[in-house]
């Protein structure tokens, strides 16, 4: 690992040798220490040692007994100090409380990583707490990385490296896994290492967090990122610990080129913080979670069955390089299953052309030619029928991904095999193609497929949405560019009245109405005739949210007399009604027709664990009873801004649905990207922001924010 | 079988003997023939003889093969008129040519039903249609049922028959299998067989209906309704060939008690009439199909793998009796998982009251104690404790399911066990509870569980999931009382004008306005005063659908000179813009606030297959951008009215949703109702009909319908 740890640079440890980072020492140490070893069988100081010889594991490796000579061949050293070379990983696997003295020895000697099994500490409540801060001070201070504590260990199968006590490194796993997996629980990252033995799948490495003491989801992901022999990496996760590194290293990911898979639990928590706005109680931070994986090109499973196929997938397989997906079956029933999940999944199941499909129907009178092309039981007996057939469906397009139902053709070995042949040879001429076959194989010849690249389900409609959950994976795709950062302003602190919120989202770029502060009916009176009739009169105080409510908005006023009336009429509801409401004056707006156009809903919020994120949602039922909104981190750019408009499902009310002219969506998105800036400018002063309505006019003709509430906390200056 | 067979009324067929219909020969025959049996190993005519032989069928068997002495250890006849004994099945399994000659003769010999492998009939084309066609009228004439053909046949594993030429029956199935299984694809049928052979389940029955001259999907469901092994209906359907037919298999089987649970491809295909009003494009036929089944108590699964799991839940375990969900983890975070799934899919994680909660930190301190319960890693060291807590939780509420994560413990045959006994004690005490576990379990240790009756998956969101299934399938739950059928009433030929359509509503039942027919503006004029201001004044014409769209639409007249003027400009529009339309005048109706009250949409579509189904869906954005909208086949009560209008994803803007009076929902499933009895009773005679809008207004204040289309066909007579 040539570049340096991603957390290396945040705190400031001490630098690393010239060419091997702290965190490089997890998975790729020259040398091995096991603290409280064990020759017993079973015990969770024996297993590691044992794994270590039965993987081979090339470095060196010191069990630290003092009262054993030797641990499965290894020599036994009595004491860490009594090892005679350095240690770059150190396996604590003793009590609780020998561990920090234990730490510090390790970090003394140079020890570059830890990891500690032991149980104990923040999991049992506040002693253990207290002992785990001590350890994370410990880490700080010294730089040597920690794993855990309370952690199942961590393995580099490539490497020979397994410094874990999960019992699932056996039988031995093979090298050539290309399946990095990151997991916050030690269970399931031992339940998942039962279902790779389970599938006859390897791993590249395996990391379990534990406590998360240093090395937390994100260092994990970091490190596969890097790590050459993953292909695909694998994320249970129930929350980060940092947003920034997270997304810091799903950005590595990215950059490697990298598919991230997630499976992060906790969907339908309700967002801890109970807050006023609209804003605050949609982007509930699981709604976070997902909007930031999403944005930075990670694919969240919606089940472990999902999650796992896309591990095996991406592993085993390759990714469809584009949406046409050729669909081959024995039943024909089976093949429209097989064009639902296409079509629902976003795949295209792009029809042969007429010669195609005469050729199809001259190879098997009876064959379904279309797409899918349903080749009969025909292939059972004739199968240079059947690869004739698969060979028209290949020269047709350049489909990126070829599926094929067998059903129970090939349950045996022999049949097996011969079906096998033709796919080999496809394979052969299409090296690049996701290709898959579903129904009855048995394992030697799955393991035939998967030998070139091909992959094998039990089920044809998840065959299909595999290859679609891959094909709509942004993986290789940074999205647009960053947008310039946009120069902070001066916001006063608290609940800001409706005029200073606009004139402030006025100036960070986004189109405003001419609002103007009036302190007195004559006053409003005079602005109404500068901004010309209709206009609306509201009451401006920071501290009346729901101005309709208590009689405090006049709309449609038609003469400088009507506005005066307004005024008064609405400054005596205020005092009537919110008798203790800071009362400024009035607002005074041009009226403008919200029937030409499509409200939108417009908000910032700030998320605990991310920072400012921008919602979108389209006015009215949309948001709040369908609760139909987009989620974004802040800053974003244009092309970003686009997708975000593009993901709600009432979309299509905005490109013209029901006879309406199309929006003005450019508008809209240049609005988003602009609030996005603001919001990050001023991440640590925002408490929310709500812009509602923000109206998207026709195309062409713009769009305008007609309400705003803006909430500001105190700077830290 | 004692009921006469499903179609046995429909057809005048001849009189089954008093103990024993055709359809019960087929699943239970006492006596069975093979026409064109063979000894040659793997042949077509081999597999079933020797199949009968292999699972020990207890009647008579007759292989008919003019050159063999003995076949599979039976005594073979040189042809069917040489058994000198009734035969209740017929297997014909020769080519094409011969078979309606064989079956002739089958019938005159009285043979109950028959089952035709030989291929070469619909399923190549032209000639193969008029051979069938022949085969279903032979059918029809003698009554001797006919599966197939083109069949991979049916098997009863409980009653030793296995009429199929399916491979997949070898190793041989376990008697006392509960999985009746119906498929239209022999290759899917034969997928499954292989399916349930990997899962170690057994078959109760298995019938895959291959071209379906005569017994179809519905009859499959009959019979299996009624085959007494079978506990759970597993359906594999592309379509239905009567939906009378399907819909009375449904309910048998409703009736008995056994869960339907259907496959259904054809999900995204779109409707294959394209039709001019909204209904129609939205009844496509499969979100018809989608909502029989539910209205019906089936339950369409939405993959392969969920179908699947449901029939081995169901066959297996028993089901939840309420929706209480006890979970209970090794890994807090999985716990979190499961509760998601429990949540999302409509389950309760009620939590555990104080006192249990206090018990449970008692056994284990840092244990999660709510619910989910997080037992910790303490429970693979210390079964005792663990059986313990479950223990607690079982006590605390009556939990209709209990779902447990135990990650990899119990990987081995000996810890596996220990824990299986923890769970072994907990069904004795708890015999009528969804039990599930999920994680690592070793084969013989999957088997002790589900002997007992609890269940076991590799995944614990499908256990969650599956769970959640059952509980929310309606299969006990014959929703409601049907409606007294409707009076016909006289309708016109044709697009019927707005007026008409509304009185004809009204005769029915249904709210509908003052709305009167005007021949002039002066008549208009007069009714407008008789009706009271203000009123609306529409251009009458069966022609004219879009009325506003031509200038036809005149709203909020407030005098009888507003209307007259009004009456005068709409027919001019009319006569200037739709020149050929039939002008029968104005329509002069009262003016209804719009504003008071949500405005929905119902509408009549009838489908080909299924008869008039009704269509309820919110106005404006949520029908046309959201397809938001439910279906019920008609007629139905108020039960399925009010089930209807809980299903659109909007219905909370029916409740009360963003500040308004909750509607009067009362009203309008009283309208859905009335409409389905109007719908039931004229559906020879409908084309289409849309009641859009329809206003539905504050609780109290009732509803009404403010503008229809309604387009009937020539009636029959």
């Amino acid at each position: 690992m040539s570049a340096p740890s991603p957390l290396a640079s945040a705190r400031q440890r001490p630098a690393p040798g010239p060419d091997f980072s702290p965190l490089t020492a997890l998975l790729t140490p020259r040398s091995v220490a096991i603290v409280g070893a064990s020759g017993t069988p079973g015990k969770i100081g024996a297993i590691p040692v044992a794994m270590l010889r039965e993987y081979g594991f090339p470095g060196q490796v010191f069990p630290v007994n003092p009262k054993a000579q030797e641990i499965s061949g290894y020599r036994a050293v009595p004491e860490l100090a009594a090892i005679d070379a350095p240690v770059d990983l150190a396996i604590v696997a003793i009590p609780a409380a020998g561990v920090l003295e234990t730490l510090e020895t390790c970090a003394s000697l140079g020890t570059r990583a830890a990891v500690v099994f032991s149980s104990g500490f923040a999991e049992i409540g506040e002693d253990g707490v207290v002992a785990q801060a001590a350890m994370a001070d410990l880490a700080r201070r010294t730089g040597m990385r920690i794993l855990g504590p309370n952690t199942l260990g961590v393995a580099n199968i490539n490497a020979g490296l397994v410094a874990s006590f999960c019992p699932f490194f056996r039988p031995r796993f093979a090298a050539g896994g290309a399946i990095g997996l990151v997991s916050q629980s030690g269970a399931f990252g031992g339940y998942v290492a039962n279902l790779a033995q389970d599938r006859g799948l390897s791993f590249s490495s395996w990391i379990t967090t534990g406590n998360e003491v240093d090395i937390d989801v994100a260092d994990g992901i970091a490190c596969l990122a890097e790590d050459p022999g993953t292909r695909v990496i694998l994320v249970y996760m129930e929350g980060a610990r940092s947003g920034p590194r997270l997304i810091a290293a799903l950005e590595r990911a990215r950059d490697a080129g990298k598919p991230v898979v997630v499976l992060k639990v906790g969907r339908t928590e309700v967002g801890a913080e109970a807050a006023a706005s609209h804003t605050a109680s949609l982007a509930g931070s699981d709604a976070v979670y997902d909007a930031i994986l999403r944005q930075y090109g990670a694919y969240r499973a919606r089940s472990v069955a999902e999650w796992f196929e896309l591990g095996y997938a991406y592993a085993v397989g390759r990714p469809p390089k584009n949406a046409k997906v050729g669909l081959i079956t024995v039943s024909g029933g089976v093949g429209v299953m097989m064009a639902d999940e296409a079509v629902s999944g976003g795949l295209d199941p792009a029809p042969l052309g007429p010669t195609a499909q005469e050729r199809i129907r001259e190879i098997v009178p009876f064959a379904g030619t279309r797409n899918p092309v349903d080749v009969t039981g025909q292939m059972i007996g004739d199968l240079g029928r059947f690869a004739e057939m698969v060979e028209v469906v290949l020269a047709e397009h350049d489909y990126g991904s070829i599926i094929c139902f067998n059903a129970g053709a090939g349950h045996t070995d022999e049949s097996g095999f011969r079906i096998q042949k033709v796919w080999q040879d496809v394979r052969t001429h299409h090296p690049d193609a996701f290709i898959a076959v579903s129904g009855a194989v048995t394992p030697p010849v799955r393991r035939a497929y998967e030998a070139d690249g091909c992959l094998v389900f039990t089920e044809p409609d998840a065959a299909v949405r595999t290859a679609a959950a891959m094909a709509r994976s942004p993986v290789a795709a940074a999205r647009g560019t960053m947008p310039d950062p946009m120069p902070r302003m001066e916001l006063p602190e608290g609940t800001l009245d409706e005029r200073t919120a606009l004139r402030l989202l006025g100036e960070a770029g986004l189109p405003v109405p001419d609002a103007r502060a009036a302190p007195d009916p004559d006053a409003a009176a005079l602005m109404a005739e500068e901004i010309g009739f209709p206009v609306v009169v509201k009451i401006l105080s920071p501290d009346i949210l729901h101005k309709s409510d208590i009689g405090g908005v006049a709309l449609n006023l038609r003469s400088a007399e009507e506005v005066r009336a307004a005024a008064v009429r609405v400054l005596a509801a205020a005092r009537t009604h919110a008798p203790d409401a800071r009362i400024e004056g009035c607002l005074v707006a041009p009226m403008l027709d919200t029937r030409n156009g499509v409200e939108t809903i417009l908000g910032v919020h700030v998320d605990p664990v991310f920072g400012p994120v921008v919602m979108f949602g389209l006015g009215g039922i949309f948001v709040e009873v369908l609760q139909d909104v987009a989620l974004r981190l802040a800053p974003f750019g244009l092309e970003e801004a686009h997708a975000m408009i593009g993901e709600i499902r009432g979309a299509a009310l905005l490109s013209g649905a029901r006879g309406r002219p199309p929006a003005d969506v450019e508008a809209l998105a240049q609005a988003l990207s602009d609030l996005s800036r603001f919001a990050a400018a001023h991440a640590d002063r925002l408490e929310s922001l709500d812009i509602n309505p923000f109206l998207v006019r026709p195309r062409g003709e713009g769009a305008i924010a007609l309400d705003a509430v803006l909430v500001t906390r105190r700077g830290d200056a």
